[in-house]
This record gives structure tokens, C-alpha cells and sequence, in this order.
């Protein structure tokens, strides 16, 4: 029998009478005489919740206390979702990460998938039931319980669905599926019916929350088609799959556009290190203390400084990392003898996304024309292949992306 | 280094400002030079919170999933706990109930513990950490996880210290100790001092919901010491341990009172199944039938019918059980050829205690004379060697226990 692996996010099983429908949804998939497997993240605002009772109790948590207090809230909901299924006759189990096999690193918070053991989970299945994992967790080495990061559930259903074999894994949530950017600043915005996994990626890590990055990473891993769709009707979403895979749909697939879409980070907080002596190792040193310290530095910026022998470093945190980071980044400073340390939080990035971009030239000259004629000033400019991002004051984000969504043409039907 | 076993119920860890008083509490008996194992309740009413949920999205919930969901309350609370203590500077580690090693039967919802593993547990001990528990659960051969029953912490907290060898279980409440009888019904109720597992288990079983009658029995198997006192203060508690040990305690020990004490249970429903034919077999059939549903069934009283071929038998069952205890009664009613059943569930059970009452006759006599004496009409009665059970209507149980609390001179100062 085939296996279908759904992934429900937390807003779609936010109350009871959401989970019940998402048992309504799983159960015709069963009865269409599919194998199913779902993974389900916390109702709601569990974990929300649960951070700030943690916050009333501690200044500091420990990452392993982290990780036993929040993953509670999946198995809140997968043991609720397996009730409802049972309540529509249709026989369901739950499962905790460590009980469907999903075995991660030693690292608490933010591991990574090693492996899924698929036994429990198989048997099961073979047993006729539609098994229920929670996401976002799995076990370590120790037999504690670890947690993949925030949005991690997205990994969880992608991570099990290629070790099962599926040939899709739907992600529910509560947008229709990708858009050229967000709809809620520009109403223009139009749903893509493809996009490839690098465009995907690089459009989830600069903002555009509907899918955790890691998941998209793992799905081109193992070439394992996403399709991202609403938990609130049947229409058809976004297929996030390899451009070899969109080339094959054939007449379906969508013109190409040097840009695809346009995401805006607000979470973002900006470091500066000036005037660095300029010498081998200097980066390796500063980033490696940052690495050590698990904290996630995006757009890195290095310039050389006037003087000729220094050099200035910029580069861009997680905002909730920012007084963490700067702490590390001081310590450096002084060990690389640079002369001082500045950030800002008051910021935030604009990126376009398009695996076209790299055939078309001109595209980053026309983003910075455009920004330039609102009197958006550009702070940080950093480019790669498929995308290019520019760090902007925060208040003018929104602006930003409105004024690029029309000098681009994503507004026109392709 | 000796351990200290301590339990606190979901009252005391109720708010994250309890929980910090709990690890204030508990971080003095680590720094008293003591190793410290802590098992905790869920906060406050957070079971009963999820059971709520639980009824949103299911009316005939799965005891596995019940398991899987109510669990995370202890996690909750004991990560909390961990984190509060490593807050002030005192290493801890949470474990669940599976990570502490605590092996159950492979009954969901009501298993019995059967051993504990106790090398995790030892090594965090070991490493210099306060281990906080999760109380009410385990985990099953299956790998599943497993709740003891309602109020199973206390139990879990007495086969931790047992397997420990701890010398002390301090069970900590809401409550200062055990009374001679509920104060808010007889407000010059006494605490005793000591009382004898056999009382307590009575007294624990027939409504004085202090203590969970499981932790007793498992606390006699294994002669610990329960000291169940108070979270607010540090005034003593009650210890529950042998005759022996009382006797030992030589001065110290209260004189010995025929009762002990007076037990108010109001959530029991009465039974009856009429005009059964008498024939061997019958109890055990009927009782088996409810056996076999996981029904508790309490007094069971017996009696000859006038007809002499045919009896008629009574049995009390917890209140809830109410429905289900009927339907099974019904159908062993009809394979029995017994008249008809009939049901009752506005009743209560009143009981005096005392290990004394064995070698001082008279006290039935006085017990029913007190009653009758207060027109209050007695439906069914059940003696043993330490306590004698009256039903009562349910309106007048309370005025019943003040009367005997009277009656038997437990309000005087021994």
C-alpha cells in the first residue's frame, strides 16, 4: 500500500474542533486506500505558552529542560489527533519522536535528524493504523528528549516522509500555499504553482515563514516533493520539487522570471567589528566563536577599511541572538585586537529570489535603482547566485517590498 | 551520601512562584548535605485540563492515548522544577518517568510499577544533581508510556525512596497531616503524630484524599517512613510507618485510641442486584464480569433473601464507574437470573479507623447507637478488624462524621 505522509502546523489543530477535522481529512485519505502517517506540531500557541512560563521560573533555562518542557505540547496534540481518529472508527496511535524512531544528534534545542528507525512505525502501519508522530522531537544517544528548533515539525514530516518512501509529503497550513511575497504587504501577490527547492530555500531562511528551511534542505536531499497547501480547503497549493522535476510537468509549469519572489526578514539584527587587523584567520576566529556559541549568522559582509591594514566585518543575527552575539563578537574583538563592536536591531532584509537571476544580468542594479528612487537606503548588500539581499532600516521593509513586487512584473499573471 | 526522597503535589507546584518556593525548599536539603530525588505532580489543575481537552475530541477516549496525554503534565512541571533549581545555583536534571527507570505493567491508565531501574537515576545522583521525576507514569515493555492512576505520584514517590533505600519519604501537600477527620467537617479535628500503615490505607481509601492508598501499601511492602507534611511551612507532619516503629518511638507515641480516625467518602454509588438464585459461583461470576472492566468495587455486602433460595446482594463502586458498573451488572444479572438491579448515587460512606477497635468490643454498638440517635438511617454496613463501614444518605454524611467525631471523644487531646 502506498503511504501518505501529512504534516499539520499548529494553527490547523489549534482547537478541538480543528483536530477533529484534520481526523475528517486524514481519515478520506485512508479510506481512498492510503497508508497515513501525519506529524503534528503544538495547538497553537503551546509553546508560546510554555516558553513564558519558563521565563517566570528561569533567567537562564537549560537547553535540556528547554527541550523536555516544550516538547510536551506535539504530544498534547498527536495523543488528541489519534482520539479523533478513533472517534471516526478509524484505529490511530500515537507516537513521541523517540517512539517512532526519530533518533537526532546530542544536542539539545537545535539537532539535526540523524536517522529515523522505522520499525515501531512500520509495524504499526502494517497493523492498519494511521500513526500520529509528533514533530518537531526525537531521542538522543542518552535517551533524552530533543527538540530540532522551532518550525522544526516541517524536518520531522519531510525526514519521515523519505524514510518511508512516500511519493509526496503535504505540509497543511494555514496560507494557500508560496506566494511571489507576502500577500498581507502586497495585496497584488500571486500563489506560485511551482518552485524549485533552491528558490524555496532561499525565500523560507529570508523570511517567508510558511516552511521551515531545514525541511526544504532534507526534501532536496532525498528529492522528495513538497506540496504546501491550506488545511482549510482542497485547492491545490505550491509543489516544491527539483527544476528537473518542474521541467518534466511540461505545459504546466510557469514561465520562468529571472525574479520569483521577493521575502522580508524582520527577525534580523545587525553586528558591525571595525577595524579588524587585517590577517589570516581573522574571520575563522570571530565566526568560529559565534558557531561555538550555536548561534546563526546569516549575510556576512567583510570590506577592506581605508586604511589599507584593516578591515571592517559586518554580518546579521536572529534578533533573539543579538545581546548573545554581540557578547561573543566583544570577546573576539578584544583578542583581535579590533578597534570597536557596533549593532542594531532597527533593521531588517529585503530579498529577491529567482533561480533565473544568474541568466539575466542587471537584476541587482535594477533592485538598487528601484530602492534608491523611494530613498530606501541600502546598509548591507550581499549576493549569491539565486538571490540577492539588502539590509534596510527596519521601517521601511514593507515600502521595500511593495516598490520591488511592481519594478519586477510579479503582480502580472505569467 | 544519604538521599532524601521528596514528593510534591500539583497544589504546591501550582504557580511558577511555587515551583521556586519548592526549589528553595529543596535546594536547603541538598545543601544540608543530602542527596535529593524530587517527584512532582502536574501544576495545579492541568490534569484536569487536559482530560477537558481530551473530552472536546473524543466521548470513548483510547486508554493509550489518555496515557500519552495526560503525562505531560508531570513533564511540564518537573522541567520547571529543574530549571528553577539550576537558578539558583543547584544542578539538576529532569527525568520522565521511562528515563528514571520506572518499569510498569503493560496496563495503560492504571498500572502497577514493577521495578525501578535505577542506574540513570544513580549516575545523575552520582554527578551531583538534584533528579526531578515525573511522578504518575511510566513506561511499559513496549516502550509506551504509562500512568499509575490518579494520585499515583505518591506511589511513585514511595517505590523511588524504596528502590533508593532512602530513609524518609517526605510527601509534601496542601494539608498539615493527617487528621482525626476532615477539619473543614469537624473543625476540632486533630493531626496525629503517627499512624500505622494500616490505619492510613483505611483512612487514604475511604475518602481522607491526602495520601494515594497504592503509595501506603507499597510503603508498608517496603517499611518507609512517610512523613507527609505541609509545603507552607516547616512544621511536622504525620508519619505513616509500622506499629512497630511507632512503638519504638516510645514517648513520643500517642496514646492508643480504639479509632484513629473518621473517614468521609462522597463519591461512591451503591449497587443493589436482587433475588439472585442462591447458588455457588454467583459472587465470583458477577465480580469477575466487573473485574474484568477495571471496575473498583468496594463494600460488598451479602444477605440471605426471606425466600431462602435467593439472596440479595449489595456492593458500592466509585461514582464515576456509576454507568458502566450497571450495564455490566445488568448483563451478569441476566445470565445469573437474578430479579432485577437496582442503582443509587446519592449516597455516602462514613468509617471509623483504629487498630485498637480489634480488642475493644462495643464500638459497632456505639457507632450505630450515635447514628440512630441523629435519625440518620443506615443503608449498608461492613466491618473489619480495623474499621467499620456505614452507607448513609449523602446529605447527611457530614453531620454523621461530627457526630462519631463526638461520639468518640477525638477531639480531646489524647
Amino acid at each position: 500500500m502506498e503511504v501518505i505522509v501529512h504534516k499539520y502546523g499548529g494553527t490547523s489543530v489549534g482547537t478541538p474542533e480543528k483536530i477533529k477535522n484534520v481526523a475528517r481529512r486524514v481519515k478520506k485519505t485512508r479510506d481512498a486506500g492510503y497508508e497515513a502517517v501525519v506529524i503534528v506540531s503544538a495547538m497553537g500557541h503551546t509553546t508560546d505558552e510554555l516558553i513564558d512560563l519558563m521565563h517566570k521560573v528561569s533567567n537562564n533555562p537549560d537547553p535540556r529542560e528547554y527541550d523536555m518542557l516544550v516538547s510536551t505540547g506535539e504530544q498534547v496534540s498527536a495523543a488528541l489527533l489519534a482520539m479523533a481518529l478513533q472517534g471516526l472508527g478509524c484505529p490511530a496511535v500515537s507516537l513521541t519522536g523517540g517512539q517512532a524512531g526519530v533518533v537526532t544528534e546530542d544536542i539539545y534545542k537545535k539537532a539535526r535528524i540523524k536517522e529515523i528507525k522505522l520499525d515501531r512505525l512500520k509495524k504499526e502501519l502494517k497493523a492498519g493504523k494511521v500513526v500520529v508522530v509528533t514533530g518537531f522531537q526525537g531521542i538522543d544517544s542518552r535517551g533524552d528528549i530533543i527538540t530540532i528548533g522551532r518550525g522544526g515539525s516541517d524536518t520531522s514530516a519531510v525526514a519521515i516522509a523519505a524514510a518511508l518512501k512516500a511519493q509526496v509529503c503535504d505540509i497543511y497550513t494555514d496560507v494557500d500555499g508560496v506566494y511571489t511575497t507576502d500577500p498581507r504587504i502586497v495585496p497584488a501577490a500571486r500563489k506560485l504553482k511551482y518552485i524549485s527547492y533552491e528558490e524555496m530555500l532561499e525565500l523560507a531562511s529570508l523570511g517567508a515563514q510558511v516552511l521551515h528551511p531545514r525541511s526544504v534542505e532534507c526534501a532536496s536531499i532525498y528529492d522528495m516533493v513538497i506540496h504546501l497547501r491550506s488545511s482549510q480547503n482542497e485547492t491545490e497549493g505550491t509543489y516544491i520539487m527539483s527544476p528537473e522535476r518542474i521541467s518534466e510537468e511540461g505545459g504546466k509549469m510557469e514561465k520562468k522570471e529571472a525574479v520569483r519572489g521577493i521575502a522580508l526578514d524582520e527577525n534580523i539584527a545587525k553586528i558591525g567589528i571595525l577595524k579588524v587587523p587585517d590577517q589570516p584567520g581573522t574571520a575563522a576566529e570571530l565566526f568560529g566563536a559565534l558557531a561555538a556559541e550555536k548561534i546563526n549568522v546569516d549575510m556576512i559582509v567583510q570590506s577592506i577599511h581605508s586604511a589599507g591594514t584593516q578591515a571592517d566585518m559586518a554580518f546579521t543575527v536572529d534578533r533573539p541572538d543579538l545581546k548573545r552575539a554581540v557578547e561573543v563578537t566583544e570577546r573576539a574583538a578584544r583578542q583581535l585586537r579590533a578597534e570597536n563592536v557596533v549593532s542594531d536591531s532597527d533593521v531588517c532584509k529585503v530579498s529577491l529570489v529567482g533561480i533565473g537571476m544568474v541568466s539575466q544580468p542587471g537584476t541587482a542594479s535594477k533592485m538598487f535603482a528601484a530602492l534608491a528612487e523611494e530613498k530606501i537606503n541600502i546598509q548591507m548588500i550581499s549576493t549569491s547566485e539565486i538571490k540577492i539581499s539588502c539590509v534596510v532600516k527596519a521601517e521601511q521593509g514593507k515600502k521595500a517590498v511593495q516598490v520591488l513586487h511592481k519594478a519586477f512584473g510579479l503582480d502580472k499573471v505569467a
